[in-house]
């Protein structure tokens, strides 16, 4: 039986450079040599530090400040850092109402008291909303920790927050004193020229924002390469949590060669890749479910998100997809309560684009074939 | 001026093998090729852990449970894990008197009262004196979270812990209900043939040990790699407490794909370089201090110890010796309590062999300028 895998937020594996790493390696050896006897240092390689900072001002028109750069095991470690330093047992943080599984995990580890924003799946978190909960949790008497948001391509919806949301957000973090903690991990995935507004990093004027991206997200997940930014004193703040003597730098320095070189090129074929796989997904679901179901229409990152029927039968289309080899994320693993909601995410990058035409049919008719046959009645409730 | 720096636990630099990680990571590479857009799973990379078994298997002649052996960020992030699951703020811990500056800062960080336990420097940690300080422990009712050893070429000692010890060690730790963290880093920096007994973990037969190790240490803090191995419920206690999402696959793939063909080769090569070094430092000092001071004589590892007459000032040790371009680490860091003791470490293998006489010579200049000229009326204190 065939494997559709629209699981994990892995990139495309068609398109992983191997050959290109393999010189990339061959150039990172030959230039480190004997200095990787040296500890990388808590903030990681230099070469990568420098590599992020162009990497943003390719995006955003300014740089990043490298000194206050600090490469981790992925964004899931820069998540765990940054987390860690700014949530303590009993803290409330704000995220979207649907955000990544593995922030919220990391949050409920740390006992933290989530808020969940609404949102839409177009411009992301929902001010109004947003202000709201501050006035709400003001009124308690309580400061949130923070505000965590996935700007760009978000995880699980593919919104993208609109520059004047971000506008207000950055308003709104200053007068309710708080921060916020921007995951661009998703920012370079993109299928449209020039998608997302600036960031929140770039846009803050007032000291505000954490922000996190990575590397593997248009690489490898196994490489493991991620970042955070932040001035101080948030960035001392976050490395006198820190234990593991820094990120591998053999790893940082191959990353970093082949990156220098290969950026603009790698993005481009890859992201033609992946965006081929978002449109087949889309056209599938659109010749099969249009009348039951509705998903987002993503510009880009690595997810789409389908609203199901409420009569679905989430157990069964559990059941009848798996029998069909078809994996997917369940919507309730993104709630900020975990609430069992009828949605579905799905990873589409990783599964071979001519295999998705016959992974989503199947999709479509599990989900036509677990809606219970009492409709009118669960309507009528 | 040159830099003579006896800092650091760092490797040689001069066998590094460049031209073999080459070739490792391009078959590394094509090994995993588009496979490295998948997590490595919070375990790590299954080729290092296998070759993290071969290795123990060699020394002691039964593999690791690899599904038990989690691939780190260096030895530095599997001490976080490890520490941070068992030890709670106020928790004690007993230590040698004088152990590895990394462990204590994070021991400190994690508000562990750390009681040091006295050793030798030949034979480790004194078991008589751990005993007396369990007893202590339990007349005021407390149950230590952990015993901390580096059993193979202390830092920053080279002590052994004895066969002798190592099985009371194992003894005291059932009677006293505790757990021993036994770090194994240095474990295959031998320059004789088989220094060192049997390990705590080959040893234990009640569940008390977890093991830690690195191949940092015999090829570079810079490749970050790690690792911890632990039996159940421990396994699963530490990983509760990890959310990186996993070590860099890249990065362990490469090692691994260097260390399964080359292990004993480099070892070899890299050993009989590191034990000249070492013995470079103890001719020298035999040469110009050996009225005056102590030192030890390692049979492995990367580290000496020197202990001061009483009479030095420490300060102006500092300035010389830094004035001539000599780099060590004060004893101090080492003390379980930061006592300002009247000692240094040196950190051999780091320095060219070659200019090991020259900078040692300028320590021992620096440590016979710094003694104060009221010998007699300190000593009479």
């Amino acid at each position: 039986m065939k494997d559709f895998a629209f699981t994990g937020g892995r990139p495309d594996p068609f398109t992983f450079p191997t050959e290109e790493l393999i010189k990339a390696s061959e150039k990172a050896l030959r230039k480190l040599g004997g200095d990787l006897v040296n500890y990388p240092g808590e903030s990681g390689y230099k070469g990568l530090r420098e590599l992020a900072s162009m990497r943003f001002e390719r995006r955003e028109g300014v740089p990043l400040p490298v000194d206050n750069t600090s490469i981790t095991s992925g964004s899931m470690q820069a998540l765990e850092l940054v987390l860690g330093t700014f949530i303590k047992p009993g803290d409330t943080v704000l995220t979207e109402e649907f955000t990544y599984s593995g922030t919220l995990g990391i949050m409920r580890h740390l006992q933290a008291n989530i808020v969940g924003v609404p949102m839409d799946y177009v411009d992301g978190m929902d001010m109004d909303a947003l202000e709201e909960k501050l006035k709400e949790l003001k009124r308690q008497n309580v400061t949130p920790s923070m505000i965590y948001t996935t700007s760009n391509h978000q995880n699980p919806t593919g919104a993208i927050l609109s520059l004047e949301r971000r506008q207000r957000m950055l308003e709104l973090a200053e007068e309710y004193d708080t921060i916020i903690v921007e995951d661009d991990c998703y920012g370079d995935i993109d299928f449209v020229p020039n998608p997302t507004p600036d960031s929140l990093f770039k846009l803050d004027t007032s000291n505000r924002v954490i922000f996190i991206a990575t590397f593997s997200k248009i690489l490898g997940a196994g490489v493991r390469q991620g970042y955070f930014v932040a001035n101080q004193p948030h960035y001392g703040m976050i490395h006198h949590n820190r234990w593991d003597g820094g990120t591998s730098a053999l790893a940082s320095a191959i990353v970093a060669e082949f990156f220098i070189e290969h950026l603009d090129k790698h993005l481009e074929i890859t992201n033609a890749a992946v965006g081929a796989k978002c449109q087949a997904v889309v056209d599938t679901l659109d010749e099969h479910v249009s009348g039951l179901c509705t998903w987002t229409r993503p510009r880009g990152g690595l997810f789409l998100w389908i609203d199901l029927p409420e009569t679905t039968d989430m157990s069964k289309l559990n059941t009848l997809a798996s029998e069909k080899g078809v994996g997917f994320s369940s919507g309730s693993a993104f709630h900020y309560a975990g609430a069992p909601v009828k949605a579905i995410r799905l990873a589409y990058a990783y599964c071979h684009v001519d295999d998705i035409p016959e992974g989503i049919t199947y999709l479509a008719e599990a989900i036509q074939a677990s809606q219970s046959e009492v409709v009118g009645e669960a309507a009528a409730d």
